[in-house]
């Protein structure tokens, strides 16, 4: 395809992003998108971004203030848009015979729809409407909106972070089990906005039974300064529970929220809400299922808080996206407890070895993010 | 004391501090300081560091290159001074003197000497003698050069940095012991820097008889750019052996430099040039009477790469300035080897508080530098 792009491609771009950025907390599972309508002088005319499933997308919430607007028609517009726009009827008409019918004279995505059964479909309903269509302008930006989404399309599988707040000896608490607090208060706000944007928080039967923690989004203490408070959505809760120790009295099964007991125990009654049945694997919860599970869920991004041993069989399955660590500037000891459980290595190589991707600081503690370097299981 | 500074005070003393890193690698026990002379239009007529204990001071290189370069007499010059000019003979002669004899007519000094039995005599020799003197410009800095002099002439004690070598799991080997290699060939050759810089090299004997090391500098593996290297001084090895395992078939013990044994054993043959007799405590050398022997040594810098238990134990004794940690992108897991040795803590608080002071990448791993948050002993 012969593309003709313009400077101020890039220069819109980068404002539709930033656009679909503040659905950050609220699309799932829909992608986050942006888009900005701009006219023959290159002035913005209309912009919008997807709030909610099941809501407007981006691109009719952009038609819609560009009509509003502009007195002229938008034969001349060029229409900005971070994902290929859908030609499909959902639960809302197909974006592309909107921006067809819309008459706009040309229209940018920043990627294709990651899709394999649609993508490429949306642009070719556009061509054949005469739009002239530019695609792959920051595409890379673009995909990293939607870690989650862009992945589950592709494989079937969620993106999956870890986050384990730690001290300087990886040490997550010390030998009497106490881990309140290690990590400071501004790292401890860092946590609510990953679960915010999260579809799920998974954590393993261990965590409940020893600390029942709620898992929701404290918006008071994750301080938002950018979240729809009105539209506020709370994750899942997964918990890993192979050996059925899971019952009714625990606090996250006893809110408003969702919860699901992962289990591959034949015995639990699986017709309750509150379960979710798992092949098994050496007697314990197949966690490459448990992941197919949580996609056919919708689940894009699943944030996993979680003691050293789901932390280790994560890492081990080679399921981790990304392990995100808080670590404090503090030494609990060699008899605090490790972060993860592995295996007695024998040599240096056998050890899991990562990427740092990502380090800064977070009050005073640092924040540390790494992509594990294979992602193939390791055994 | 009524003080006239100009701006290009601090150009110029900027200039002497540059000169005096020049010799981190040489001087000790002598501090590293940098002088420069200006003339009357502000144009630098002579330069110097010093460069090895016993040698000309860095105050003599620059008078010498001034008479030299500069045709007139030098009664207008300024001289920039790092350090407060000694006023006393030791292998040299003062250089109080030899400013007052050159007939300068301004010294402007970064810090006074941190001798407190000498502290302010350089200065009032040089105002008697009628020159105007400028001190305190550029101190803290100053004092950075010689972080080692300074707190052994105040305290008595070496200045003391602890190095690790851990994964981000805070392991330092398998359970096996293997450790070669965690960190990576910069961090490796980051160390051998540290080495050559430091007064000796402090391990345990439970170090060396695992590995036999030689804890010498490897010139090859330092890539000096700035290391005089005809000139290559090998730090001291400090061994501490509190059991007296340590018999002399070890490298450190068989090669042409210095190794002490610090041990509290009564019966070793404590007129061995090799042995350093430290009193006991609770059976096992007494950390504080080791650092002043250190320092009775003229020991500024102590660099310290030892096993957990030593590392553990300085922590805990208050010791250490610097802890400073290469942490490679790496999971050992729970079975490795924990980096310190702590009591069994009950409360997070009575856990080993730091304050982050470094953070920057060193090839693929990140090198920590931490400071304690107490320098007082904890029990």
């Amino acid at each position: 395809m012969q593309q003709n792009t313009v400077k101020s491609d890039y220069y819109w771009m980068a404002k539709a992003i930033q656009l679909a950025k503040k659905g950050r907390y609220t699309t799932s599972p829909n992608p986050r998108v942006g888009c900005v309508i701009v006219d023959e002088h290159n002035h913005c005319i209309g912009q919008g971004y997807h709030v909610k499933a099941g809501t407007p997308h981006a691109e009719v919430h952009a038609l819609h203030q560009a009509r509003k607007s502009h007195e002229k028609s938008l034969d001349a517009a060029t229409a900005y848009v971070t994902l290929e726009p859908c030609s499909h009827y959902g639960r809302t008409p197909p974006c592309a015979e909107a921006l067809i019918n819309a008459n706009v004279a040309r229209v940018v995505i920043a990627m294709t729809d990651p899709n394999p059964n649609v993508s490429g479909n949306g642009i070719r309903k556009l061509q054949e409407a005469g739009i002239e269509v530019v695609s792959d302008i920051m595409a890379a930006e673009a995909a990293a909106l939607n870690p989650g989404f862009v992945k589950r399309m592709l494989t079937g599988i969620p993106f999956v972070r870890v986050k384990l707040g730690i001290s300087l000896d990886g040490k997550i608490a010390l030998e009497n089990g106490v881990s309140q607090w290690i990590t400071g208060p501004q790292a401890r706000r860092d946590v609510q906005r990953h679960r915010a944007q999260s579809c799920c928080v998974l954590t393993g039967s261990g965590t409940v039974l020893a600390d029942d923690p709620s898992l929701l989004v404290r918006p008071s203490e994750a301080q938002f300064s950018d979240y729809p408070l009105d539209e506020i959505r709370q994750p899942a809760r997964v918990v890993v529970d192979s050996k059925g120790v899971i019952n009714g009295e625990y606090q996250c099964l006893n809110d408003a929220h969702t919860t699901l007991i992962a289990t591959c125990k034949a015995h639990v009654d699986t017709d309750s809400q509150h379960y979710l049945s798992v092949t098994e694997n050496q007697g314990r919860v197949d966690l490459h299922a448990l992941m197919q599970a949580l996609s056919d869920k919708q689940y894009n991004e699943v944030w996993v808080e979680a003691g050293p041993g789901l932390a280790g069989a994560l890492l081990e399955a080679g399921l981790v996206d990304e392990l995100i660590c808080y670590q404090a500037p503090k030494l609990l000891g060699n008899k605090g407890r490790s972060m993860v459980t592995l295996p007695s290595f024998t040599a240096i190589e056998q050890s899991i070895s990562l990427s740092l991707i990502e380090n800064r600081q977070v009050g005073n503690d640092i924040k540390l993010t790494y992509r594990p370097d294979t992602m193939s299981p390791r055994n």
